[in-house]
């Protein structure tokens, strides 16, 4: 993978009241592209606000928050909204981010055309982060990649996976993947999490993932990559040791949170046989990299855990 | 509420492996009772033993631990098990407790003799402990009180309900009740979690719980209790300011874990206004203490923070 | 010294609402004795009580907890109420105790019959515990001892004299005594703090204090004291090595905080050559030590650090 | 408000011995400036030294600290000095830091030339930080912020107000902002400081402070601002929620501390409207920023908490 | 194994400067039993002293801590001295224990009539604790377990075997048994240390050891036993996974440190197949628990992890 | 001292599966240097690799790490290597470097061409780091440095001495240099550890060493130096109070870990009274720095603490 040459795309002040933009959410829309967007504003709120653009590159983006209606229950408390996913699901988009309900935990909400948004029942119990959808139904069911946290800067994390026969209740809960010894991958030895949605390959689910450790001067957030079995994507097939993409570039190394390379979308043609790969930097600039997805798998492939 | 004379009616040594056994659950069963008991070994492995009982103080339990068949999916890991609730709905008694699946979570069981049990889906992703039944469907839909936790002796705590139609999908989560000020009420401020089942009365639901306050020497866990919406109970009536009971008898002050009453289990008659609470004390042994119905629903309602 | 053979004095459920009546302060009124008593309710709320006596044993305290009005300023907030310190100066007895203002700091309030108290401006910022005053000015002004901490289980502690000319503004703080080395004297290497208002006697003021040693199990408070200069008394003539009273009955090993004995008054006779010392007992009943002056400052003067 | 395109304006290196100059306060002074630095030295020891500057850009800074005579009390030890504020009241120039007495606490002395400092009692008991002189005396008496501490990276910190008859005994402690909720102004959720000295203008008292918030690699800095009311300070008529100032620049995101603009002085002509701000940066470099007050005040008063 | 009925057979306040007195070793000596002893004084500073005794049980100790000349090297420094152990090996009494050297480690003494102590090398850098002697070389050289730490509570603890051919140089360090893991023994998953000198039976060396675990209340010290191969002794041959005896007398539940017995020295006969087992209660007193040695090392292999 | 112009000199991408680069040794060897170099994969795996230049600046380092035989014993478990350093005693090159044996301590090989290694016992038990051998025998025994540790980022270290006849069993370990305190050199006031191989000169032993302050945002590690007595080099003649060098360039501000240098080698020649340091900065890349001997001595003599 190899990052773009204009990166940041996003700059920290890109909206009149932004602090920061990263972690955001993209997906093809119409003839150009849609996102959900991380802004926090000056006095350091989280909230998500939906863009668009014609190129996945210049974004103009809402300085208003979204709005969000009920959806499939009466509407959620939500004290802050950060790290979106979206997908697309049969009929509509469906949005994912951490919800503040007590504490972190995972919002739902759909959109058919990113201006009027229905929120839904939270999927868990909080304390959760990093909730990602899979792009369809797995044995009939919806399926979600979560990361069970606690209320703080959480020192751990695992990908677990839930299943939902209707976006409302949620069960049949299976963890994936965990940390790796620190002496095999140390990159990933504190916590993991999801990143974009999953992308169906002839291998299985392509998963990128980011993976935490904890050095002597904090937390650095690297980015890897997984394999899942396509019908039963709690088994992991792949996993890279090495990462894919790590803190390097003076956007990445410096900023509110230092040393974070955080995936939350990735654009792709299997066809093409390419990818761009939307990441937070630094928790303050959104910046993108790009890769051939046959290489990738490959990489995967054979740099296993 | 008063202590029975005898405590403990379980001593820590009475199984010829155990090293401790309390935070138990007994019902009614047949012309007697029986119960699911939290038996740490000597291993101070944390499993649960099926037991009986004529008079529901002298107890015959099982050396052996509960031998769980598949219920309603295959069979669940459970690296560990303790602190069960018990409860009959419909047509079978369901048994609850805090399973280890890569960390506590809610482990569901149901049993219609207390000698086969079927294992279910876990309700919740971990981390969770205390999950609690309510004895009868509300809203047409199964209903559990929990309390979400992190990975290790977790410093905060609040009770949350969530709702199932099928006992292994879950969702509607609400937040019930949540740790009171210090100023306001220091024993119940670090964390709660649900006790015993919750007992249906005119008032609403009468729900026991235990709180926690963090002293300079460990935590200390008290008793209270409070009034639930019968059909929202995520709307709290009332709720005991004082505690019901405190750690302040010897074996509540000393053993494995000094300075703990926790309420597991109750007994009771709403025609002889009679009420038997079962408590693990010291996290050592079983002790009983009783009351009267009519006169604890009056102290929640006058003492109600 | 030695301990009352019918110690405990006071019980913990001594009161209607009390949870533990500890850390008290007596001091010799009318005929009799008076005091101010820490009672925290069953709410675990900390607040004092006056108290009467005819023999300095049997006491009778007030069930509600003192009312306060202005004293030399509007009414001070005070969200908890503890561990109180009393001395007559003048013409008056003055209280100090550990006041709720944001945290915990000084409160002071002057009375002339334990029945009106006149609550005064805090002596100093939080967060402060275990102001005592000197009962009388030195060098024309007050003097008061404390141990500035933080806001939670303080694991550190000093103590510092502090001087005012008018009870409401103070000033010319100095360092008096710092916990021990380990090596030295563990009983008292982890913080200490002033007990009962300072004695004077020939040998300058007699200050007894408590002491705390971090265990792997928790902090444990014992009892030692100092000697110090009359007219300077930053400065400490004679200080304990050994401790003169620590924890080893069962109402000293347990109870609410297990492992404390906590000194707050005392009472004496110079020309009777006796002491009797008042001390809070696990947290949660109020003991009594008998001792002799004279053999208390020789052993300080043969043990002193 | 806007940075000073030439910034830094003081490099680390600036004096001979210098590991890093900032948090360092300037005033007018005959017909240039004087300002007293903050210089730690390259063994890292905190120090103050004395300034002069023609334009309050260019500066000429002592390479030997400050060195304090007695002034209203014997010479008060001080195993440090850091983060001075200066003031003119009445006849002279009062300068306050965070003073090495037992640990961090608020030194006091008066210059008239800059030359001679005369070094008087410290304000508090440790532990305490960021005190801060209003400029003139309020209700008859000298007034001060401050923000109590405790010995080591302090987690938590609000701003009190404290008065003072005479510079030497200080009370009538009143709490006047506390750290915002995280939900509604995360860049001040953790502690808060008072910065350069108040500057009165018609809506009362303009106060610059710095905001903490903890992310997962450390403090974060930022700038906000206050209004209080003139006659009684207590009272914060204003406060922004977003911040004024965050770190953003190399100079501020890289350094000894990343992540710091730290304010402590303000040169301000009410007259012409216009603002300068020195600020810390990184813990590193001194810096500067420039607005217009009216605009400042506006800005506060529509973006208030 | 089973409990002296007489325990505690030493009190704390046994000699006429003791706080406690635990942790101690016997062995045989003369016609009786002489043994080296943890004494901690009233001002908690910790030193070992010499006792004798006719029976084992009524013990002769020493006021005086032991004096020590210099043995194989210089006098080494000495700050405190703990958890003593003795052994006899070829011509004389070797005595190892937890020395203050910077910090704790292992400090070595021989002596031939516990009048005369002659203090060795260390045997390794800080920071370590419970070095335990072979009571005989293994392969010609000098064979000690212990148990790396650091300089406080250590929350860790393996035990691990180190050889000397000169009881002044160590090497050949090898790891011999580390903490169980939680699900499997949770009584030794947080740290574990050699207690007596380990016993060579037809089956191996038999080796007492004890294991903690980190409740929400503390540390909670148990005893196991492991069995190791004779001649290659970091090979576990077998090892206990419910411990052999845990604190449950009121003496081991409450005291300095609550629930702790901690073995230190084991009389035994292989002839007539006993053992009598010293160890430390609640780190305050001493007491005995008798054992058959061929049914503990069946129980060992019978439940052996 | 001054920074090479040129710095980096190695890129932390310099090898094809390297993540960083840094905190390497060098020694001059035939025409030209050989070095062992820290080199993390992009797992984050440690492992030392060997490498060869003619200049000392441009280096040809093998992708593959060191495959190491067994020398003085059998082979030795080895999770990870890293910071090694190295130096040649009488015929041969000794490498020392923190070797991950249940822990870090310190592992031990030699190499005559740096092709063939052979890996001897660990010096010590764990937790050990910053192992540093003397370039030749004192008093007849090998000598070594090393910094007691624990198992995570350690937040202490002091530099203590152990002596060897054979390179196999260590003693008469010693305590050389403690951590500063605060006040008097807040650089080094956290841990300490030595650098390069020290240098015999005719003041004594020059010993470059890392010292390490704890901001409120992590670790920062700075270079001082010391003169230790040639024959008793336990004994510090001198000592920096000021650094030598602190992390101010860029690629020393920002990295993997912000704010570090960390020497580990040092060429020179006292005839030239020249010096080249190589340090890791950042713990990302590796750097050089040059100074002249006397002068640094002279700094040394003329700043000492």
């Amino acid at each position: 993978m190899w990052r773009y040459s204009e990166n940041p795309i996003i700059e920290r002040y890109a909206t009149p009241t932004s602090n920061s933009i990263f972690n955001s959410a993209v997906v093809p829309f119409k003839d150009g592209y849609a996102g959900v967007f991380r802004c926090d504003n000056k006095a350091v709120q989280m909230n998500i606000h939906a863009g668009f653009s014609k190129n996945g590159i210049d974004w103009d983006i809402n300085p208003e928050p979204i709005f969000m209606q009920a959806g499939n229950t009466e509407m959620i408390q939500s004290d802050y909204k950060y790290d979106p996913r979206v997908t697309f699901i049969e009929d509509r988009y469906w949005v994912t981010w951490c919800n503040g309900y007590h504490g972190p935990t995972i919002g739902i909400a759909y959109t058919f055309d990113f201006i009027e948004f229905f929120q839904c029942e939270n999927a868990f119990l909080p304390f959760n982060r990093n909730g990602v959808l899979f792009p369809k139904k797995i044995n009939g069911k919806y399926a979600m990649l979560s990361r069970p946290s606690d209320n703080g800067h959480t020192p751990f994390g695992d990908i677990y996976i839930s299943y939902s026969p209707d976006m409302k209740f949620w069960g049949e809960h299976r963890c994936v993947m965990k940390v790796a010894p620190f002496m095999d991958s140390a990159w990933q030895c504190t916590k993991i999490g999801a990143g974009p949605v999953p992308i169906l390959t002839n291998e299985g689910w392509l998963l990128f993932y980011h993976g935490v450790i904890n050095t002597c001067n904090g937390f650095r957030y690297s980015v890897g990559a997984a394999i899942l079995e396509e019908n039963q994507p709690d088994v992991v097939k792949y996993r890279t040791q090495p990462y894919l993409l790590a803190p390097a570039e003076q956007y990445e190394l410096t900023g509110d949170v230092p040393n974070v390379v955080f995936p939350c979308a990735a654009l792709h043609s299997l066809e093409e046989d390419k990818l761009a790969l939307y990441y937070g930097a630094a928790d303050t600039v959104t910046a993108l990299a790009f890769g051939q997805i046959s290489e990738i798998i490959n990489f995967i492939k054979q740099n296993s855990l």
